[in-house]
């Protein structure tokens, strides 16, 4: 069995992840999360919260995620988010384009419709199902299309991202933050995207989780984050575009210098990649299975900058995008506050006004007035808009509502004056890194899973980081039954009310329940046996190094939370058995 | 303005809620959380999982919010889960049928469209928009609808509710479960009705989310629930089906009381009516203004037995049902064993085996198999199916595959023996507590509000929960200068550090921001004046006694821990100022 056959057969087996609808057949792109795959979930949520809501004071949002089409006919996603299709004329099942020519000869990434189907007639490439002829190819929308309310009035998507709602939202956001840039918000929710031949188990989903932070940023500022210092000395596996190009290396680079030499475009851009090798860390991606990948100048968005992949490595599938970071510039603004009408700048203060020199226009209203009669607010506001050399004429030609005017120089005067401007309007820049919670999960599970021989036998184990492990603790009898389950059960309640993740267990032999706690991720199981009865203590025993030492009962709490926090190994805590 | 407007109204400019999509014009029935909005429903779900997931132990999943089609024809939903409509022939509007009659006549709940259509016919009511005539009530189904993968082949629904999700996972989470009852599993998560004409704001929303357990239960055990003691005594406002029909009053009742009356079903069911009323207070409603009332006969859903809502009382729009608690029996796991044909039932093994009589019959096989051939085998498990009396004859006559065929009673012999029955196959009853997550939200909002004169001027303070408070401390320096506002900020990241939600603010006088963290629920406000700069000490207010006190700055962090965990008054700490 294949290393992501063998880790799937466990997720699935110890209610990580199965697939969803199960008893109805399934359907691809759909995954359940079970017991311990939602709790490790949540975990790597909270997680994720620590480090952007908490630490970098970014507000969490929750917009929902069926929108109207105004929202994404302005991000483009109703008019390009799409992949090629192509339908068997004889059976009627439909394929992905791209996918069934890469079936039969390379080709580049990105090719256009009519170049697919080009390719399709001269190789007489037929139906993977039936071998049928196939037709064109066509563009299949990826939003899961609904409607809102009765009727076919007024059509709603599913979100592909959750980063629009926090563009649509803009005008409250930056009220909140009290008119003042930079700041941060985030959205961790469901996305959804109809991808017409899901493969590649969970990291392929229809349905998935986001956690996204938008940085609005003045662009003047984009590369001077205050907080730089704190990840300046870091080093980064990074792979630039050049080494990419040349079939170079990742190369580790500290954060500072990436920007000084250009690397990566702009100091907020960097933070983030380096926030997110911190918290990919954290959470349990192996740093050695990790990379940053720049994107190349022809994949990436047209309006982004600069955008980096974090890319790990998985057993069966290669380097897999699992967060992006990218500069959206002021791309998204623009394109609502176009759409909306609303208007979506910030007023950014200058430091000390600015002298400005400003054409001043005096209009002789008396005689334009009764002139022109309800032309005249208009003519006077097209005069004030005038250049001072367009105003230095006998006579100015006006267009009013299509038609030409023409006024004698005799009906205005025009002066240049000094003014002060206090500061200017603009449109923010965004940074954004967006991680996808399903594939870090995934990504954690595999890079957590090991196989030793131990004592002869194979023992599987998850050396899952202890504060994501969705079981913190198991509390085991040795025996089942009275006095020790009892004892264990209430050991069991206080452990659930200091708050942690509990699973009390008196089923199979001892040695079974380590190995299903070991192949849980469980971090630590808690034995009550005789001498527990008579001297209040119990074994501990270590998920990773197996060892066990023997320690009081009624500090259990104590010893659990200091073990979380410092992360030291067990060993160094009670009498080693 | 009334009092929900005034709420409403604080709720949106402090970025709390505000209506969805509103640069482009809004959606009725859809909201969005802003910063403190967000925050605050994240904690009001933490602390639902501490009580449920932690506390009973029972383990979250998450499913995709999109099922296909068979689910929800198994659940009832493609059939049932309608709204009776009425559509404009004039000006093609649609309209919520038994709303529109009840503008103009009392009418009873559940009418069907026939009787409504008669109705609207007989009175002449009229579109409410154009006065144009209404055409015939039909139902219009409030999921809604998509397709899954490209062309219209495969149909999709978005949730109606989470539950679904814990029904159809139910082999797997047997399994997980180690194949023993009583299990409850949990869920929280968007579901989504499309309601045809959604007012009342926030209360009644196109996707919402809901927080499920499902406690699955031998039916035999539903009036033993292992923890009942410590609940027995709590006393529950309750407003049962007998002191509706008499228009009595809600009478407090101690939950042990109220099973052995039969006033609640069973202990199952009141156990967790008890939960909810603990978990209610707990996040902030106001006790005073919630009532437990029970399902009437005539509203029930055909296969409850008993269930009881958790209302509270909400100005402007009287009692509001924010949870439900039902005993669905196995009315969920029947329908979805019938429509998956995937045996759903959980196999309880007896205390002692039972001794149960069978009758052993011996076909003589040497005869049949020759005389019969192809027929012998149906004809041997007919026989064996046969009552004992039914063999007594000189001659027996079978229905096979609709032909009579008549056997002698020379070709068997048949005998009564005792036999052991170690268990039997049992689906177990479902008891389901479903909170509504945005309407116990705003009800906490509302009955946290709160307004009142200080000094001549109006304050208003929402006295949320210190625990589920957005903000659980504001640094304010005393003015917007060094070196306060370095030292205001340097306390205020050592409490991020420590996992506070801090909210550092210099902008405007002290007085306004007092009063802008009282309008956001902010329990504690911390200022940094020149004293701070000197001997380390800070003011801390309180947000409902607005008492001031002076604590070192480098304890606040404990402080707050204790605050937070105790709820004592902040007087007892440090010096009153």
């Amino acid at each position: 069995m294949e290393k992501y056959d063998r880790v799937f057969e466990l997720a699935k087996n110890r209610g990580f992840i199965w697939p969803a609808f199960e008893i109805y057949g399934g359907a691809s792109g759909f995954y359940d999360y079970g017991p311990l795959g939602a709790t490790l979930k949540r975990k790597i949520e909270d997680a994720w919260r620590r480090f952007y809501c908490v630490g970098e004071g970014f507000y969490e949002i929750e917009v929902p995620t069926i929108g109207v089409e105004a929202i994404f006919e302005a991000s483009g996603h109703v008019g390009g988010f799409a992949d090629p299709m192509v339908t068997c004329q004889q059976c009627k099942e439909s394929f992905r384009a791209d996918h069934i020519v890469k079936e039969t000869m390379e080709i580049p990434d990105g090719l256009k419709k009519e170049q697919l189907t080009a390719i399709i007639k001269e190789h007489d490439i037929r139906c993977p199902e039936c071998k049928g002829p196939l037709g064109d190819v066509y563009d299949f929308n990826l939003m899961f299309q609904t409607w809102i309310g009765p009727g076919q009035k007024k059509k709603g998507y599913m979100r592909p991202e959750t980063a629009q709602g926090m563009f649509v939202d803009f005008p409250r956001l930056l009220r909140f933050y009290r008119e003042k840039l930079p700041f941060g918000v985030t959205q961790i929710g469901k996305s959804y995207r109809n991808e017409i031949s899901p493969r590649q188990g969970v990291i392929r989903l229809r349905e998935f989780t986001q956690a996204e932070a938008e940085v609005f940023v003045n662009p003047q500022f984009k590369n001077q984050h205050p907080n730089f210092g704190a990840v300046r000395d870091l080093a980064l596996p990074l792979w630039d575009e050049n080494a990419q190009l040349s079939n170079g290396p990742v190369t580790p680079m500290r954060v500072g210098e990436a920007v000084e030499r250009g690397t990566i475009a702009n100091q907020y851009l960097a933070y983030y990649v380096a926030l997110t090798h911190k918290f990919l860390v954290w959470v349990g991606i192996d740093p050695a299975r990790l990379r940053f990948r720049q994107h190349m100048r022809t994949e990436r968005a047209h309006y982004a900058t600069d955008c980096w992949d974090a890319e790990v490595m998985l057993e069966g599938l290669g380097w897999i995008e699992i967060v992006g970071i990218a500069d959206r510039t002021s791309y998204d603004l623009t394109a609502h506050q176009k759409r909306s009408e609303v208007d979506l700048s910030v007023f950014i203060p200058f430091e000390k006004p600015l002298k400005v020199k400003k054409t001043v226009v005096t209009p002789d209203m008396k005689t334009i007035g009764p002139k022109f009669k309800g032309k005249a607010g208009k003519i006077m506001a097209a005069l004030k808009a005038m250049k001072p050399e367009e105003l230095d004429r006998p006579e100015v030609r006006l267009d009013i509502d299509g038609e030409e005017v023409v006024i004698d120089s005799s009906l205005f005067k025009h002066e240049t004056a000094e003014v002060d401007v206090n500061g200017e309007n603009v449109i923010p820049h965004v940074v954004e890194p967006s991680y996808g919670i399903d594939r870090i999960l995934y990504s954690v599970l595999e890079h957590a899973y090991d196989e030793e021989i131990v004592q002869g036998e194979e023992r599987i184990v998850l050396r899952l980081n202890r504060t994501v492990a969705p079981i913190t603790v198991a509390v085991l009898p040795l025996l089942s039954r009275e006095p020790l389950t009892g004892r264990a059960a209430g050991i069991a309640q206080t452990l659930k009310n200091a708050g942690y993740f509990v699973e009390y267990d008196d089923s199979g032999t001892i040695g079974k329940r380590y190995r299903r706690n070991d192949e849980a991720g469980t971090p630590f199981c808690v034995t009550v046996d005789f001498d527990t009865i008579e001297d209040g203590t119990v074994t501990v025993r270590d998920r990773d190094s197996m060892a066990q030492v023997r320690v009081p009962a009624d500090g259990l709490a104590g010893l659990l939370s200091e073990l979380l926090c410092t992360g030291r190994p067990l060993e160094g805590y009670g009498k080693k058995v």
